[in-house]
Formats: structure tokens, C-alpha cells, sequence
């Protein structure tokens, strides 16, 4: 099996050497787009697509920045063919008219970007090609009108009805699992060790979604323990003597881990889908499993608890549940929603807060951004539809009768 | 393997009767969609999505025509907030002004396509309903602007850059070969044993492009045939006692059959980058093969002689050779493209006509659109851009040396 | 994927093209097999093994025969060699003794088929090597001295522990498929159609035994219908018209074929296996199914009637269903078993006889060999060991009750 | 795809304990052994095989050993039976007598041995229990007799024909390289970074035998570098810094390191097979590629230098690659072969001594076994079978002529 697809990366070898040594064309990267997005691009475009992304590649940062520039400001819409089809289209609401208006309201770089893509591997490219441009919008803002057409674009191909879900373990290829170890943005895995521990016992999970365009690359994936009630710390659920439960004994799943792995595909929020499409698989084949909490970090307590001039309190556990509890369901932002961004996350998604634990995370960052607190939200599927339109629509936040209490005493001046 | 495959369709079917049996939502099919595309929708789209695909399937042909007048007339562009819009974008070309443009310009139905799709299994069904709606456009032409959207996010969905190329052969799956039979729409397969006739005999190949969402339906298919020089007979091509030549001999690859497969994707083309990415793989596996050419039909030509009352010299072999030959390379229809459509397609991929052959196809259907005369169109890997700008930029049609003295002397009047 | 395999086969053509072309050796079949089996033969014996298994191929019926009967009498166990190790290893168990008693106890043969192995697809053709052996047998019975060494060899390769339950379904490989209509031995499969009516509706199931080394050939495989009940005709079971039953509505299992496919793997029984390991595997998957029983043809019926002078009511279903349930439990073979060799195959594989059918097989078959009745054997996993055992030991046959008082009464004289 | 996998581990897991539960057999492990060898097992086995693999599994090192004895002394051939089927045979070679000897000459522990390998899993739990065996024969030598039918039934069992040759990449599964990293056996694998280098660039190749049954378990593997010409020390070979060669470079296939993984199968032999089948399909896919050679250790160099007294010259390298060379080609232990082991198996294998290097590999292992000197042994796929024969029947040692010379030298004392 394996040995074919040696054999075949080798005649691929042979021919993309083939291609690529394709009569170099002179003319600037300019020409060639205008040219590949022309009529003649759509039958003989490939050897045209491949020079641009190979060119691409090899541009120092000055040359993209310009390049992006030239996409940006003048493969644009053109305001004036715009204005003349919407006219005609408002007074003759005609197919043709209709035509004429779709044609003009879409930047040409969108046709640009979907006839490079036909370059075996060129997917990969142009989400690493949006990777640069987010990069260069932090000095130059102007260029966000490129990004909002290579954002809508890559909505659409990176449609969650694309993606697929893989269990992601100790069977699965290095060349994913190391990427497993790079991507991983709460809880840093350090060796292949402490990978192994967190894929291989029979109590753990993980689960990524991959675009088939990218088979070899996670877009996202959640981290999953099987345990027996609620825990209330990452200490004792990634410590390294512990030993595994048999899965029949189980009767939760804890989302402690959820990390997006492609910077290119930024905004393109696929978590939502992930941890319910997990949920609801891992519901059907271990269906003692009933509760689906996370163990989410607090990241702007420590903050809010400075502004409040309220850090002195940090070494008490029972004070640093009360204030985060206090900031989680009580700290807002502009607009009523909630100040923290990993609430604000899973409340949209449907999610309640159910539990708020202290020295929960004792790690330097831990301690650093929120005292060592952690909270569970929790994902109840039933409910999942109205906590999420309640908070849509009127920024309720769900929490359970404990924490509501806790909040409320909290409230409550000490007299 | 296959057990695992069989346990899960049952896991999943378990669960869709759960997801199914989310009580059914009452509201009309139009309010859905517009909440389905409404900002709650992201979120808890899901449910809301699997109603509105099933509520469609269960509708009567006039249901679905009101369904679609509703999405054609509703769901469109709001010319005055593309004016709007436009208006303020031609004044100060901010990004935030690009934004507010760029959605207003794009109908809803597109957004609602997209939010429908990420339910498991809806690519498919997308495809079946635009395939419905070509139906209803035969009497109703003004629902072509849904249409445009449609075929606009298809073709995006479905861009050669996510289109898998796959072997179909013997060994392939029963349900994959079965659509085979059923969508062969050259050289009718009229039982399994012609199929196998087809697939299995050492100089015979088969492939299809597929995409990763419908992996088991073959978009296009080409059947092609390894031979020692180019055939001049479909009959000898398919005759069923003959000895199948070794790879080793075989210098010339014969595509002798390409069939699209979904009404769906109808003027979405793909058979130009199937031929030519067959052709790329077979001479980098078989380096021996340095000849790629069709056996094609030309489906015209009867009714163009008889236009011209040169029906009556159909029994002439040497006569009908020269006829196809004059019509191929002289017939034109207006704006100066070739009449015969198999010849358009062959010639705007860059091919060249090759050879004409006269007793080729002496099936009923053969004889009747071409008095039995097919053609051979040449792929050569090297000329196929200059030939595809040649004919695209100047209508100039490639022919081979002894077409072009055939054609000349063919017009050269009797003396 | 495929396109992968299509890759390997033109690399391993060539690969054995070149192989197959290394000098002929011309030495006789009978130097070679020695040669084989020597010293040398370890290291150096691929060659020699493509030889001797090419022209085994390629030798006329006189000369295959001729192969045999020189492998049977001249590749046999020497009894001095065996006599003096017996005798050594009796004065003196040590381990030289006993290694030397071991190498002289196994005929040459053995290992000649072991090195022969060594060849790619070398155990397909061993297995049809065997299959040739037994049709020689039938008219020269003393060859069986080579098969009782080739039955031995095969009973190790193909242990249960190497063979693979795989599920066959309509997303099977046609090439496989071809060989279920072929092998099919109980109720014959027309057509593709027919094919398809056994495999695709969601209430059959079919599963097969399969070797690593052959994995194109299924080696025994049984189908399977789920229904509600158990049923009494193989006409219902398999009509054109019917409606296929939801899977969460059935609550048995229906063996109602089982085929063994390798005509050279005779007397190395599978089915017990096959049918206990489908039956677990399906409770797994199906918890409702909780009833496994055959559907089984009585191929002695009519044949013991007809001794009897009984079959002149056979056009009474009444008593056909009677004299069956008579025939099942009483009629014996000398040494006690029954005559019926289905049954003798379930009962020892510790099925009980659970209820007898008349009309149940209207083909001329069914007709001819048991006036149309047919058997329900129940496999109740908790109760396969006891009832084996009773069987084994004992010849006891576990009937259900209304078949013992069937049979009871039958026995019974009317007055 | 891996998603189904855990589904059906999980199944299997449900299963398992079902089965595993079933009523604990309280009989001595011995009464199961002769139980399930006996006509009852064949059928009912399944859980009597169960419980004796988990009784072993179970037993402290005092309960194996007795177990293993009385395997080796109960389960033993019976002499007098063997005697008496051999007068019976000698005095009339029929069928019966046949069956009666072949019965009566193989130890009853081998069918025991086959039928625990009905058992899931168990093909690899009898390797271990042989590893098992292995040790404790190092202080009971009699146990021999029980592990000369473990090898011949495991012989049989990996044979040439059912081992299946995958290539070892960075894009196989996790739990198959860790044990890469565990087994390999010559240059040892310190990290998952230096498995990588070893593993990825492109003038890397790694290859393993794998059994169906263990599917997960490599039996050996070889370790390959692409090189331009020869290279002649291991440093350079394996120094983390190099550029990798791009393969269309490459005229030269390494194989630098061998290691066997199970040391249940010791004495069955893999290696010849792995390396002529590497190089034969190295050199179809990559035919520029047209020597083979090993770079090999000379394990029993230094201690054959201190035995002469020449351990005073290993400083300077001119000297040691000639020792090292007129060891290598004249250094016999009793019997004619020649003395080190390495040697040994690759002149076997019909392979040639090409050239030696000092100073080649520069680790602590190899200045202490062979004072840093290297051999390439030289695999002509033109001459092995010549090779081979000449050195397995007289002992003669094929070397390069400048080898050769260099040994004539070095034997001619200086004046």
C-alpha cells in the first residue's frame, strides 16, 4: 500500500519536474494574472497557474507586499461597470441584466484565486498566501479588501459540508502527529512522550477536521479525556503516573483542548461544528457517556481582577472561584456581551457555565492570566439550539443554579 | 475493512433517525431559508438545514417550481442596496465600504446553498436540484437566475483543483460500475459482460474524476483503448473476440468515449482537463504510448449534407470521407465556430483534426448522424496551447497535412 | 488509490517479465523439486520455484499425473530413516534425537510446497494444484498420501487465526462479486440483478472468509437475511417483489446459504466458524437480533422416502412436514449419525433442529431432492457447546419441543 | 476511515468481554491443553484457547517453565506409536498406514499450538511465548524438543509467501516507528529527530516485512541511503547536517543497517529475502540506481586482532583496513567458514566482499569491535545465485580484485 505511494510520489516527482521546466514566461506576474483570469486562461491556464504560485514563492517580502497591493487595488470591483449593471438590472430585472450585474460585482481576483487552485497542492498555497497577507494587514489595513474576498472564497471551499472528521491517535501517520505537537495552543506538548500519553490511553481522544485538499494537515482538533464526574483540574488530568479508566467506566467527555491550526484560515470558525460533531459521534459509540463539558481556560481574569483593583485576593481558592464566577457571568463588554473571549466562544455555540474550579491550572500561564482558575462549560445537546439563540439574541448567559448563586452572593456586599 | 464501513452506515443511521426526529418545525419552507441564512443560522443552522433538503425532496413538481420562484424572485440581488453601495465605494474606496458592497452584490440563495451544505450528504442533493431546475428553465427560462448562482458556487465546489482522478476498472465497486453502464452516453454498454469487455482486457483503461463530497459518482468518465496505430473503426475497437494486445506493444492511447455523468453540473466543463490529465499519467507510466487521439463521433454531419443535398452520396466510402472532412474544417455556424459541436469541444481543448474515416460506426445511431464516419482528434501534448489560442483568438482549426489536401481538393469543383 | 495499483501492476509485469526470463533451466520437474528441497534450494530457490510451478502450469493432464504420482512415491517418508530415528529417539529422548526423528517423520514434499510458497501468488496456485490432485484421486486413490501432506500444510496456512471476516456487499469489487454468482452452490444467482437483490437491500447481509495471501478469493461465504420472524420459505426470502424490512425492525438472523468456493481447500471446514463468528459480530452490531437459525435444505429426503415407499405422500404438506421431521431426527447412518449431511454439518457444529417447513422450496431442485421441505437449525450461541458436545459424544440431537412431539406422534402407528 | 477502526475497537472490546467472561473453566491448564487438542476442541475450542492464553499470560516465571516442560516432555511424540505405524508402513505403504504415521510422528503440542491460533491476537502471543522459551532453554538446554515444533510451525507460518513488504516512511503510523526506534539493532535511533532524518529525505528508504497476523509489528526491516558511488564510512552518512540528494542523482542503494524485531522468530530468516527483494524493486522504480551494496559492521575484527597479537596497529588506518581485509577473507572458523558472522550471512545470501574502510565508523561500539573498519558487501543481482553457490558448497568467498590483492599483500610477510 505504502509502497505505492512511494512508487507514485516518485512519477509525480518525474512529471511535476516535467511541468515545472515548462518554457519560463518572461512577462511580469502582473500580465500573467490579468491573462490566466482572461478567456484563454480557462483551457491553458495550468502551466500559467503554476508559474504564479511558483513565482509567488519565491518573492522576497517586498515583491508580495507589492504583488498583494496589485491584487488588492487593481483586480477590484469596478465601481463604475457595477453602478451601469445594477441600473439596467433595476429597471429590467432580465436574466441577461441579472448576469451582467454578477459579473461585474465580484473582484476578478476571486476568478483568479479559483484557476490557480487548479495546481495539484495549490489549496494548501493560497491558504499559506492568506497566512502572508494577515501579516502585512497589521502595517497596511488597506489591503483587507483582498482579504475579504480570499475569506469569502475559502468559506465557501472550506464549507463544513467539506470537511471531514479523523480520530487523530497513536496509529495516525508522524507527519500528522507532528504537527499535532506544533499546532497545540492551550496545554504545549513538550516530546512525543507526552503526545503519546494524550492519544494512546484508552480514556483519551482526539479529533481533527481535515479538507480533502489537505489530507495531511489538521484545520482544528479537540483534545478529549473520558473520565468518571466533572474534573476540576488539568493538573490531575494530564499527569503522567495517572492510571487510564476502562472506557465502560466513564460516563463523561472533557473537551480540554481546542486548537485551530492553519493561521491562513483565520475567521473561518470551524470549532463550533467540531466539539457538536464529536459530541454527538462519541454519544452514539460509548453511549454510557452522557455529560460533554470542557475545561477551558479563563484567559482575562487576572486582568479584569487588576483593573478591579481585586489581585490581592488570589491566593484565597474560594475568593478566585467567587471573582471568576463574578467575572464570567458578570464582566461585559461593549454591546452587553461577555468580556472573556473563550466564553463569548462557547456561549455562542449553545454551551452554559457550569462549573468554575480554582487551582485548576497551576502552570506559569495559568497562574499568569487567571489565578490558576479554570471553568467547564458545558455542552447539553438538547439544549444547545436555545441557550445559543437566547444568547443571540439577548446576550443571556446560561449557568447553573451554583454558580447563579455564587454569583448573586458575590453581588452581595459583605455587611 | 468493509465490516467497519458496514458497522458505521449502521451507527449513522441510528443517529440521523435521532437528528430527523428533531421535532419538526412547523414554519413555512421560505421562513426557514430566511433564517437558515438570517445570523442565528451560522450556529444552529443544522436542523434547520436538513428540513428545508427534506422538505424539498418530499415536494410535487409544482411545489418545487413555486420553491424555486421563490428563491429566484426573494432571494435576490436588492438593486438599490448594490446602488447604494456602489455609490459610496466609488466615492471612498475604504474597506468597510468594499465590504458593504461585496454583500450586497451577492443574491442570499448563495449563502443559503452554502449554509445547506454542511449537512451530511447535501452536495449531492444540490447537485439533484439544479438538475430539476434545468427541467423547469425548458418552459420557465426567467428561473435562470438562480440558476447563474447555482452554477456560479458549483463551479467554485467543484473546481478542478478538488477533483480526484481515479482508475475505474474491474476491481472498482459494483455501485460505482453500475453508473457507469447507466451513464455511458456514446457506445451504449448494454450488460455487465460488455462492461467487463471494457474494463478488464490489459489494453483497455477507464477513469473518472470524482469529488471527495459524492465519492461514489462519477463526474465525467473517459474509456480509453491502448493500440498499435490509431484504429479506424469503432466495430474493431469493441468487437468481442478480440485478443487484447500486450501493454508493452501498444504505442497510441484511443479515447474513445467521454461521458458526463451529472445533469447537475451541466456547463460545467471537465472533460478538457480529464483527457489532458490522462494523458499526463498514462506517458508517465507507459513512456511507450507517444500518441493520444479520439475516436469521436461527428454528430452533425447528416443533417448538414442533407442541407446541402450530398445525401444522396452516402455510399460512397471515399465520398463520405471527403464530406466529413469538408464539413469539419469548412462548416461554420455564425460568428465563425465550427458547426459540429464534438469538434468545437475537440478543438477549443487544442486538439488537431487528425484523420476522418468513413464505415466506422455502422450502428443505427451512427449511420444516421454521420452516414458511419468518425474522427480522430489529436491530443499532442506539445501543441495543444498554441492550438487552443489559435482557435480561441482567430477560429483557426489544426488539421493534419493530408485533411488539409483532402478538404482543398474536396473544394476544388469538378470540372 | 487505484490509479496507484494500476501503477504497481505495469511495475510488477515488468518486474516479472524479467524474472520469468532468467534461463531456462532444462533440467527435468523432478531434479528441480530436489534441488529445491536440498541445502541450496533455501537461498537460492526463487528461481527454481517459478520454474517448477510454470511448467506444472503449462503440463498436459498425463504429465500432471505423472508429477503426482512421483511426489506421492518418490517425496514420501522414508520408514528406515524413521524406523532407526524411532528407535534412537526411544533409547535416548534427547533433543538431537529428537530433531532428527522430526526431520526424517515429515515427507520431502511438505517442505518442497513450503519453498514453492515463496513465489508471488504462489498459494492460489497450490491450492488449484490440490484441486487437479483429488480429481486424479477419484481414479487413482493411492495419491492420497500426497494430499493427506497437502491438507495437513493447508490446515496450518489457512488457520482460523489468518483468515479475515469481510463483509460483501454492492460496493464490493466486481472481480470479487463474479466469483459469489460463480461459486454460489444452494440457491443459484442468474444475474447481476439477482446479485444485487441478495446484497444491496438493507435488511441481507453476506459475509466471507478470506486469506491474506488470496485476498481476490472468497474461501466460504454465507448470506444473510434479517426478518422479523423466522421464515419458512425460500420463496419469500428471496422474491422480486418484496419490500426490505428496516434493519431496527428485524430480530433474526437468517443463514439461508453457506458455499464453500476452493474446490482445493476440501475437508478443511470453515463454516462452523463462519456462521459463530457472523452470528457474534451481528448481535454486536444489531443488539435487537436475537434469534440466529438457517434456513437449510434436506438433500436426503426424498431419496430415504423413496426406500421407505413413503414418497407417495408428498403432495400432502402435512405429512411431508411429518415424515421430515422424522427423517431429521431418526434416520441414521451406520455408527449413529444422521443420515442427512446438513444436519450432521449443524448439529456437530452445535446447532439444534428448531422447526421443518413443507413447500418451502418449490425450485425442481428443492422439489427433487425433499419434496419441497426445508430445516430451521438454531444457533443459540449460549447452548453450541452443550449441544456439540451431547452430539459429539453422544450422538444426541437437541431438537425443539414441537419437533420432538411431531416426531413422536409420527412414530406412533395410527390405528 | 480511523474514526470506524475505534468504532470497532470498541465493539471488539464490548466482545471480548462477553467471550472473556464466559464461566471460568477451574480445570488444570493441562486437562485444556489436552482437551482442545483432542476431537471435541476443534469445534468448541474457542474458549478453551481463550483461557489458556490468559492462564500463561498470567503465570510467574516458576508456572511457565513447568508449563513449557510439560509441553516438552507430555506433549511429546510417543516412539511407540511411531514405531509401530512405521513396521506398518514399511510393510505396506497404503493411505491408512500413511495417515497412521503422519498422526503418530508430529508432536500433539503442534496441533495444540494451531488451534490457540483460532484465537484473535494469538499469533503474536505465541511468538512472545516462544521469546519466553528461548530464555529459559539457556538454563533448561532439554526444552529444545518443544521449541524445535515452535520453529518448524512458525516456518511454516511466516513464510516467504504470506510476509508482505511495506515501506517505513514518516508518514506511517506512530506505533509502528516507535518500535523502529526500539529494534534498530546496529546504529542506534536516540530520538523521533533522528528517526526522521533517517526516514524523510528523499535519499532515504526504509522497507520492513510485516505478517497479516501482526500487522503492526515489523519482523525486520533495512534502512537504505541513496548515494552517488559508494560511500565509505557510516559518519558522513548519517551526519545530521547533509543536503539530501536529489534521487535522480543517486546511482548507489546503502543498505546500512538490518535489524530483526521478533526475538520469537530467531533462527527463522528473513534478511536474505528482504534485501534481494528491495534491491529488485528499488531497481524497477528507480532504474539509474545500479549498485547495491551494504556498509556492515566487522564484529569479530578486534578481538580476532588481540588473538594475533596486531591490536597494536589499529591506529593507523592503511593497516587496519588491510587486517581487516585478510580477515575478512581468511580469518575460518572450524568447518571452513569464515569467521565473523556479518560475513557469513551476507556471503551466504551469494553476495561478494567489495571494499573495506577504516575509519568508517568512529562510535564507541565500532572503535571497540572493529577498531572503526566498515565493509560493503556488494549485492550483483546477476551473480548472487553464483556467489551463493560457490561459497555454500565450497566454502570459496567471492571479493573485488582489489581486495584481493590487498589480502595477497597482506599475507606476504614484509623482508
Amino acid at each position: 500500500m505504502s509502497l505505492l505511494a512511494d512508487l507514485l510520489s516518485t512519477l509525480i516527482d518525474r512529471r511535476l519536474a516535467v511541468t515545472g521546466g515548462s518554457k519560463a514566461d518572461d512577462r511580469p506576474i502582473e500580465t500573467l494574472c490579468r491573462d490566466l483570469v482572461g478567456n484563454l486562461g480557462e483551457v491553458t491556464g495550468f502551466a500559467m497557474a503554476c508559474q504564479i504560485l511558483d513565482r509567488f514563492q519565491a518573492m522576497d517580502p517586498d515583491a508580495r507586499h507589492a504583488f498583494f497591493t496589485f491584487l488588492n487595488d487593481e483586480m477590484d470591483i469596478d465601481p463604475d461597470a457595477v453602478a451601469a449593471a445594477t441600473t439596467a438590472y433595476a429597471a429590467d430585472r432580465s436574466v441577461a441584466n441579472f448576469r451582467r450585474l454578477m459579473r461585474a460585482a465580484e473582484a476578478p481576483r476571486q476568478e483568479l484565486a479559483r484557476r490557480l487552485n487548479q495546481v495539484p497542492g495549490a489549496t494548501a498555497r493560497i491558504v499559506a498566501m492568506r497566512e502572508d497577507l494577515l501579516r502585512f494587514m497589521k502595517t497596511d489595513p488597506a489591503l483587507a479588501k483582498l482579504d475579504a474576498d480570499l475569506r469569502h472564497l475559502l468559506s465557501s471551499w472550506f464549507n463544513r459540508g467539506f470537511l471531514v472528521l479523523r480520530p487523530i491517535n497513536w496509529e495516525s501517520p508522524a507527519h500528522v502527529l507532528e504537527k499535532i505537537i506544533a499546532y497545540e495552543a492551550v496545554h504545549a506538548i513538550d516530546s512525543w512522550d507526552d503526545l503519546r500519553r494524550r492519544l494512546q490511553p484508552r480514556d483519551r481522544r482526539c479529533f481533527g477536521f481535515f479538507h480533502p485538499a489537505m489530507p495531511d494537515e489538521p484545520l482544528i482538533f479537540v483534545e478529549v479525556a473520558l473520565t468518571k464526574g466533572i474534573p476540576g483540574s488539568i493538573q490531575s488530568l494530564l499527569s503522567e503516573g495517572r492510571d487510564p479508566l476502562p472506557e465502560t467506566q466513564a460516563d463523561t467527555a472533557v473537551f480540554y483542548s481546542i486548537s485551530n491550526c492553519q493561521a491562513g484560515l483565520a475567521g473561518i470558525s470551524f470549532g463550533n461544528s467540531l466539539i457538536k460533531q464529536v459530541a454527538r459521534d462519541l454519544s452514539g459509540v460509548l453511549p454510557q457517556i452522557s455529560t460533554f463539558v470542557t475545561l477551558s481556560p479563563i484567559p482575562g481574569l487576572m486582568k479584569w481582577l487588576a483593573e478591579k483593583g481585586l489581585d490581592d485576593r488570589i491566593d484565597d481558592p474560594e475568593a478566585v472561584r467567587a471573582l471568576a464566577t463574578q467575572y464570567l457571568l458578570g464582566a461585559k463588554r461593549e454591546g452587553g456581551l461577555p468580556r472573556d473571549p473563550v466564553a463569548r466562544f462557547h456561549l455562542n455555540n449553545g454551551a452554559s457555565v457550569h462549573e468554575v474550579h480554582a487551582r485548576a491550572d497551576l502552570s506559569a500561564n495559568g497562574l499568569a492570566q487567571s489565578a490558576g482558575a479554570m471553568v467547564n462549560y458545558l455542552y447539553d445537546l438538547d439544549r444547545i439550539t436555545e441557550n445559543h439563540e437566547a444568547f443571540a439574541k439577548n446576550q443571556v448567559i446560561t449557568a447553573s443554579a451554583q454558580l447563579r448563586a455564587l454569583a448573586r452572593k458575590a453581588m452581595t456586599p459583605a455587611t
